[in-house]
This record gives structure tokens, sequence and C-alpha cells, in this order.
């Protein structure tokens, strides 16, 4: 069958022939793909940078973003059946550890991740454990379902950084940060302001008509994030950049007992003035990763049930499956929102 | 009236002879102080160090953290009268910005501290607005009222970080270290381990009974922490030790989700490795700054009334006031829990 | 000065002409006010009903959700101007005892409330403590200014039962129903039903577009709500009718797991399955009374800058003042939503 | 083997002769029972009561509360080895549902429970999956781990409550009571206050050395109970009689504000003010059932590992399990604390 490969240790990925997967293991599925998203992930290991090439066994076929039907079940396997539309968690835990066992799956110690130690989506059959599935409604169409994993990261983030009601500033306009801005707003953010230096990306956060996108190398970009927030600072900050700086200067305006979520990972350790802007001001810096299972999920749907026109503003492009290459140039040139890669060209349709 | 006092930019600490004070201002109460204790802030000020010198207007009578009997009432104040004993709390905040509305009066940015920006408790008599009174009950001896704030601290810092049934791991062994290992085994914590190098103030700790008391200055530290915790490492920690050295030790040691309160103020920016350690554990860094008004209080008044044994532990020294400088020295030489001044001896007795 | 007044301890209320109001003691302002809303309040005094007749001496001039422009500033006032429009709440707190220092000033057991136990705001002027004020931005219009009080109690709830992502069942559709709807679908519910029996307000609460509106008659409610829910029934309920018939139902059909605020007020006792329907099912029942002060403010304020189109739906009616007969008329009848009164006629102008 | 089983649908419970289990299913083990606890539950099986009487098909071996061995281990089974003790969750649950996958599997409406819908544990021999397990660490004797479930529904209502710091009003002094009294001390509760009828009841709570131990048949009960709560009445009621007339007593007293846990069953619909006593005081009714899945657990773990001392108060008796009919007996007579049944005696040895 079709795979997108890390076939090399060396920047770049390849498509490959693979063994068609045919029998699942006890308690897992077949699932034929129909779309899947390329991931900051995807694209790390495709740079084969320092994270990847020192967790990457290769060849690895990637990807974990993904809708598909499943085309085969495997013993110990209830509750599902062929032919349903799935996605499905592509954090596969131990289910014993202490964090397992108290609702911190997602950051449990012993996690293997679809795609990137085991065989991932990038393909026209993938094998998930059937506790990992998640069944799509039929409201949702493809090109949504293939993102309900990035879209959990925004959620979440989010959620945890509770935004309802406050002023909420998003610092990196990424795809996470763009469903960022979705969700907050739809969870009824007091306001929304974007911060992003690239002009296509800021470009996309306008079209989600957020209360302010501004680029951090304005002069005026502190002062207009006052404005925005009646003079206080947000007293929310999302920090998708992975940027110190960045993040250094969100702590700055940032309102005193403000919220910091921290999704983005930096390239190296980054310096904070821990004293005077988080204890004096009473700030909390949140670690996030992942989505919790699966109550992130659950949110997710119900949100792409209600604001199906915020995700397409997202999801800019739906490109047939081999031409992938093209999906990472664009995350390369920054000229992108989600770029989702379609399956269905392997033999069957397109996606809806 | 005896005071003490900075009398002059530079390191030391002075006694004085002040006006006697007379009438409150509205709203205000004088309260005649029968003992108070050196906080690490009167211990800055006396060091003269870049904070307080870039604060401090001298002359500037000195102390926050006290108890005394209210010796004159001023206008439109009710609910207090002459000779009741109190407390009180030094954060004097605005009352009308959005933190002060919304139960944030703690992180309010106007806000004038006594003993810091108006003339303080190191003296035979301070004025205090009504609104930060706090009754004493009987049953809490004078040693113990006299250090209500320094145990806020620690009881911010604690609750805040939720300790029941977990593993604490409390990083600086001074007064509000020790407090706060008091405080986590009487909130029911599952283990309290106390890293601190300095032995006497180690000695302080192994006093409380917590599970370990470790010096991070041990080849085995690591391993004997992860011998309390179950092998998972601590899932909060209490950093008051201001030290972005033992902060990182503390990170890669903590469990993932890990709660991590802040207190300590380091000396300048702090490094941390925020994506391998923060937001992939899913880690949470709390600033923690001053005492929630008034629910902190609350909170330390119910574990005064059921710990005095404890709170005993860590009063190591009630020095008549005019020895103060005998005080300041033992800080300085980390030979001391906390300090208690006895004002009583300006006159009229001794504390209890 | 003209007022609306319980003159007389019998079914009725009356206009009267009361002695204008001039120096505004310490502490306190007065307001000339814009424009007043009708509250189910002001309509249990209109009726005198048991609750009314008990706690109200008459004559007391009734009102107190109001909008207004200061007319007059007393002693120790600062942040305030003559001419600036405000709302206030309603409940005076003691502020001394442990609710209101614990930041649940609006269940302190020593609250006087304008309008029932002193001179309230369906006057042409009100003297209102200055703690009590809220600054109202030029973005929200008076009549919507005037409603500040009751979405507070709508947003109170909303948040108590926190409805992001959740599946709310709203029991009741008079104002504080309507105004409930328009906030869960502001804050990201999942789903939201609204059930009435009234069909004025069932077609008030289809104006909001909430998923569904039902009659508790029809036969199929339950399935509907169902259908509306996945299946799962709510998972939130939010009781505003006072109906123990309906409460009971609605605790049939919840989740298990399910949060039901409580904010309608019984006629009487009710009875309840407790071990069936709240013990087994793990049902948290939450009493829901006033607003938090001041947080719920600002959470209105960022509600009512969002979203003022679902604000218009809900005040169905602006009367003049002096028509205020019409108004309780309205509300006996059930044929409105929210009634505002206009105070501007009795001289200058008109609510905007 | 011997097993202690419903064997007739009436009053009374029985010694049956049962085929000893031998090979474990998929994904289960067999566990030799050392010892067991009598619950409240088996105490109604044994009146077949209503609620018994509807449910439980005879014959049926009950019992769930238990420690063991594992001697015997299923396919697709990792981490546990023969001869390992261990405790178990007896609620064995969908996994699938919302709830289940949300983190609250302990209401999921599937449930299975061991020794009410499945074979139980008064037997020599109980199979139980293998995801329900609970490693009991050497430090834990048996007879205090033979009542994990019950110290665990304690566990939960407490921790539900949140008793830190509060003033904390337990209304039944049966086991659960009793340990929950023990929890609440141990979490530190400003105060501890239990209410018991049963004069024995009343004298083990006495020996928890908990504030008040009063009778509410004592004119002078309230006035007690807010004495000990300095005059506020208690902030957190935990409600474990299932007594309609002392929850509305308790809601009378208690704080605004207050948390209301509600854990016993009432015999049938109880009648509540919610209007004065449940909205207007801004009161919080909390169901809670079972054991969160694992976080209690692990509360417990620590709770025992600390305070053994509390948990041999609460355990009264150690019966041989043969003698089981004068452990009901005993609950019948409401003379004794928790039972623990001694299954060591049908061969092996005694209970530690």
């Amino acid at each position: 069958m079709f795979a997108i490969t890390k076939a090399k240790p060396e920047r770049g990925i390849w498509s490959s022939d693979q063994p068609t997967l045919t029998t699942p293991g006890r308690g897992m599925v077949m699932v034929d793909v129909i779309a899947a998203g390329i991931c900051g992930t995807d694209y790390h290991i495709f740079r084969w940078d320092q994270w990847s090439s020192g967790r990457i066994r290769t060849p690895m076929t990637i990807g974990h973003e993904f809708v598909g039907r499943i085309s085969a079940i495997g013993e110990d396997v209830s509750g599902y059946e062929i032919g349903q539309r799935v996605s499905a968690e592509c954090h596969i835990a131990c289910g014993q550890c202490m964090l397992c066992r108290t609702g911190n799956t997602h950051i449990c110690e012993k996690t293997e991740i679809i795609g990137v130690d085991r065989p991932g989506a990038f393909a026209e059959r993938v094998e998930i454990p059937a506790s990992n599935l998640w069944k799509v409604p039929d409201a949702i169409p493809d090109r949504h379902a293939a993102v309900f994993d990035p879209i959990g990261n925004a959620m979440h983030m989010v959620t945890t950084a509770e935004v309802t009601s406050r002023d909420v500033l998003i610092v990196g306009g990424g795809p996470i940060g763009l469903f960022a801005a979705a969700i907050a707003k739809a969870h009824g953010a007091r306001s929304v302001s974007v911060q992003e230096p690239n002009q296509a990306r800021a470009a996309l956060a306008k079209d989600l008509e957020p209360d302010l996108v501004v680029n951090p190398r304005d002069p005026d970009c502190t002062s207009r994030i006052l404005d925005v927030t009646g003079g206080r600072g947000p007293d929310v900050v999302l920090e998708v950049s992975g940027n110190g700086v960045a993040l250094n200067a969100a702590l700055d305006i940032a309102a005193p007992g403000a919220t910091v979520a921290l999704l983005g990972i930096p390239g190296g350790p980054v310096e904070l003035d821990l004293g005077g802007k988080v204890v004096m001001k009473g700030i909390r810096l949140l670690g996030v990763t992942g989505r919790r299972m699966y109550e992130t999920w659950f949110q997710v749907e119900a949100f792409m049930l209600k604001n199906p026109e915020l995700i397409d503003k997202v999801v800019t492009h739906i490109l047939p499956a081999r031409d992938f290459e093209q999906g990472f140039q664009l995350m390369d040139d920054g000229a992108c929102g989600k770029v989702v890669l379609d399956f269905q060209d392997i033999g069957q349709g397109e996606v809806a």
C-alpha cells in the first residue's frame, strides 16, 4: 500500500510502498484512511531536527491526525463495526501507571505515539487500538474530522486556561493558534488578540475576526493590546509560538493573576524573570500537551458541530496525498493554515 | 516612641525616637504593638539590596508582621473596640481596580505595604486601616499571633498547590518553608520532603518530623526523594528558596502533571527548559505572593488553633525589641527559624 | 420627585410624590435614574405574596435594576464624577462577616437590598453606596445597562454550572431563563434546550435560536430533549421556574454527574428522590442567588459588549415610567420578556 | 469452596459450598480472599429490602470489600503476579460510554458490581478483572486493606466536599461517617462534629477525638454545633445517615455557601425547603457514590499509610468468616463499627 515514510535519517520525507496491513491484533482495528492533516510534528520529522532525530527509528511511516473507515476488527473489540467512520487519539498510553489511573493519560511516561513510535496514518491503512477510536458524527465532514487532533491541542490549551469573559492574547498564528482563536471566540472570551509576524498567517487570523491581529514587530504592538484589553493587559495568554522573546513580552504585558498556557516548544532554554513577572504578579504558567482522553474529544466534537465555518477558515489546503511534498513546502514557507492530505485519491474518491 | 527605622540609604537598621502616634485618621485604628516578627523583606531592607533600595524612601520605620492591642479608634470604624487584640494584613489595596473587585486584592497594582511604603509595626504604635485588622482569638498566644503574616504566605502557597494526598517537596527550609512543611503535614500530604543545605535549618526541619529532610548537595538527594515518593517524584513542589538551580533540579524530578508553586524571589532571571520540563510534562508553575484577603487568614487561624506545637518549632527566638540587631544577625547567619521581637519590654510586660 | 412605591400592605403598586433627594451621605452618591427594569422581585412585591409581605415595611419605593447618571457625590468617595453613567449592585453587604471577607458577599446574612429594605430605583433619583457602583461603557445602550442585574443572575447561574461544551437544559423561559439561554450559547454550550409551557415566552426563546424549545406538557418532551443531547440527557440543568414537578422531571432525565443550578424559588417545600436521582447519579444541586461581587459584573459587561442583539431579543418592552401599571400587567399575563421603564420621560428624554 | 450466599429471596444470609473457581477468563485474575468487610450494602441484601430484592438474582455470593492474594492470572493480564496481595474496586464499568471516557467511571450506567451482579468476595476465591485490582503496600495490614472500599466512599465524600480549614458536621456515625471523621481531621478541617443518636456509635466517634460528638435528640444539639463552629454553623455537611429529618436540620444550621455532600440513601423521597435553605443560602448539595477510579484509591492509600491508628478505632470486630451471622447481628444491633470477616480461618491463618 501507499505510505508517506521517513525512510532515511536525513531531511526529507518520501513515498513508499508498504505491505498492505491485513489482520488487526487483539483489541485493534484497521482503519482505511480517508484524509490526514500534516502536523507540526510531521514537519519536525521532515526537517529531521534534534527532537525527531533523537526519537524516530527509520524507516517509519508518519502521520497521526486523520479520519478513516474501519476495514477490519480484531478480537475482543466491541462497539465498533466495519465501515464506521472514525478518527483516533494518537497517544497509546500504558493504562497502568498512576497518571493513567487518575485521568492524566495524556502525560503517561510510557506513551507510544502513532506515526512516531509505530506506523502512522499517512498510509492507505493504519492499525489502531479500539480504545483510542473516536466515532465521527455524520454532520462532521472529512476535512474537519481529519484534524480532530490539532483542534484538540488548541481545545486542551483553551479549556486549561479558562477564557470565558477574559481578555485573551494568542502568541503565534499557526494552525493551533488559529484554532485556539476560533475556540476562544466560541467560548465567550471578552476579547481575542492574535500576535503573529508572518503576514500570510496574520491574514488567516483576520479571517477569524478576532478583536485584534497584531505584528509583534510593530512598535505599537503593546499599546494596541492594552487598548483592546481595557488597559489592563490580557488575563489569558496562549503561547503557541515557542518563542522565548515573545513569551517574555507577553509576561510583561499580562495582567496580574493572568493564566499563561504554554504549548509551543522552545528550541532551547528560556530565560524568565520569575520574581518580577511570575511570583510578584501571581501569574500561572501551565504546560499543555496532547489532549485529555477523552474529555477534550467531546469538547472538540461540540465545537465542530457548532462552528464549521471557523474550521474552514483554518483548513486552507486539501491536497492529494501523493502531492505531500507540496504540503511540506507550504509549511516550510509559512504560507498556509492547516494542510490536509486526501488519501481517497489513492483509489476511491474525494474528501468531503 | 521607640521605633526600628531604616534611617539612611545604606546597609543597616537603626533604632529611632519617633513622635508618638495619637489620633487615627478616618477608618483607621492605632495598635500598640505587643510583638512583631522579622520578615525576609525586613532583612532585604536591612541589607539594602536592589529591590529595597529602589522601593524604600528613607527614613522609614519598617516591620509588618505583628500582634498588638487597639489603643485608639478613628471615625467610621465599627466592629472594633479599645483593648482588642489584633493582627493585620499589611497590604493596603486600592479596593477599586478589577483585581480588588474580583477577589484578587493581594495582587492589586496600587497596593501600599505597611513597613515598606508607610510607617511600619517595628514601633510602639502603628496606624492600621480597620478593614485590614484581624481579631485574634484568645487561644492563640502572642508569639503565634505575631506571625500570622508569614504563616499566611506559607498557607497561600500550600493551598494554591493543593497538597492533600500528594507527595510534596519543599525547596528551602527558611521560616516560610518550615511553616509550609507543617501545614502540608496538617493538610494530609502523602509525604513531605524538605530540601535545605543549611544544617541549622535542616535540623529545624527535622523537628517537624517530615518524611525526609535532604541536603541538595548530597549525591543521593534525588534518589532519596524518589524513594519517598514511590519512585514517581513529587507531584507538588513548593519553591521558597528563589534558587534557580534548585528549581531546575525540582522540575527534573517532579512527576508529570506536578504543580510547582513559586514563592521564592530569584536574584535575577532564571533559565528554564520549558519545552522538556514544563510543556511536555504538563507541569503547572504558579506564582504565589502575599495572602488571599481574607480567606488565607481564616485558614491560618484554623491551622494555628489545631497545631500550636508545630508553630513553636519554627518560632525559634523571641528577643526584646531593643535587641533587634541580634535578630538581624541571626538571619544573616542562617542560624534561626522565625525571630519575633517583643515590644512589651518597651514598657509593659512579656510576650506569652 | 416621582417614585413608584409600595404604599400599602396589599396587592398593588402606586405612584407617589417623594421629597427629592439632595445631599448624599458619606461614601454615597445620588444617581438620577435613566431607566430601570421590572424584576420578578418587584412583581412579588406587587402581588404582596408571603415573602414580600413578611419582608417589606411600607411605604417603600421599589426597584433595584437600573442605569442612571451621578448627580451628587458624598464625602469620601473617589473615582467617580458628576454626570457619569452607572448601574449598581443592589445588595449592600456588611463587609465584615466571614462571607464578605472571603468573596461571598452575595450571601452575606446582613445584606440590605435597594428597593426592598431601603428606597429603590423606581424614582427620579436613588442614593447608592459608591462601593456598589458600576461604570457603564459608552458602547452599552441604556436599555441594556438597565438590566445588568438580571443578566447578572443568569450569568451567575450559567458560570456556576459551567456550560461550555455541555448539553444544557433551561427549565423556565422567563427573562432570566432567556438571558441564560443567550449566555449559554455565547459560552459555547454543546446544545441549549429551553423548556417553557407559556407560548409567548416559548416564542421569545425561539428567537434566540437555541437547539430546542419544548413544552413540558408535550408527551414527547423527554424524547426530544434526549434527541438533542445525544441520548444521554442534559449534563447541565438551569432551573429558573421554581416548579418542583419540573425539577423532578429534569432530575429524571439529567445525565449522571450532571450539574443542576437552582435559581427559581419554589412556593413551598419540594419532594425529591435524593437517593435514586441525586446520590446514586452523582448529581450536583447548586443554589444560586444574586451576583458575585463583582466578578459577575465583569462577565456581564463582556457578554453585553459582544452580544447586544441577543439582549434586544429579551428586552421586549420599554415603557414610560408613568405607565408602570401596564408593565406589571404584562408580567401578570406572562406576555413579555424583560420590561424596562423609561424614567427619562419624567423630564429629559428617551432611553437609547 | 466456602462462600456466604444470598441463597433465597428472603431475609437472611447463608453459608454455601460452591465449586472452586479455577481458570480466570481473559483479562481476569483469581484472588484468594484473606479478609473482607461487611458493607451496609451487604446488610441491605441480608435484610432483603426494596432495593436489594429488586436488584439481586438469587443465589448470589455477596461481598465486595476485601483483600486477598492472586492465585491465578488469565490471558492478556500484565503487571501482576501470583501471590501478590491486592484489593479491588468492585464497580466494573463499561469503559466505552461518555462517563467512562471522561473520568466518571464511578457513575457509569452499565456498571456491574461484584457481590451484587456477579459472584462476590465473601468466598475463598473471587474472580476480578485485572483493570480493577489495587496492589496493597506491605505497610498496610490485612485488616485495613480489607476496607479500602468503604474508606474510599468516605474519602470520595470528604474530598468532594473540600474540608480543609472548614467546620465540618458529619451526620451519622456508622463506619463511613466514622472514617469520614478520621479523614476530615487528617485533611486539616477547622473542626469536626459528629451527630449520632446511637450511643455505641457515639462512643466510637469519641474515640476519634473530634471537636464534638452530639446526639441529635439533645435539645442543645444545635447550640453546641454553633459553639464549635464560631457561631456560623458548619460550612461542610457530610450526610451519611440517609435521614431526611437530619438533612433538613443540617440545612437549617449550615452556613450560607456551605457544601453538603449526600452519601446516605434515604428510604424514600425527602421534602426540602429548596428556596429558603438552598437557593437563598447559595448551598451546594453534592451527590456522592462509589469511589473515583482510581484517584480515590491513591488518596485512601496515602491516608492509610499515615493514620493506621485511626482506622483501628473504626474496625471494631474481626470475626472468623464462618461466624458471619454474628457480624450481621452486630450491624442489626448497631453495636459495632466496621466488621471484618477473616477468610484465612477457612484453612490458612489469621488476619494481621
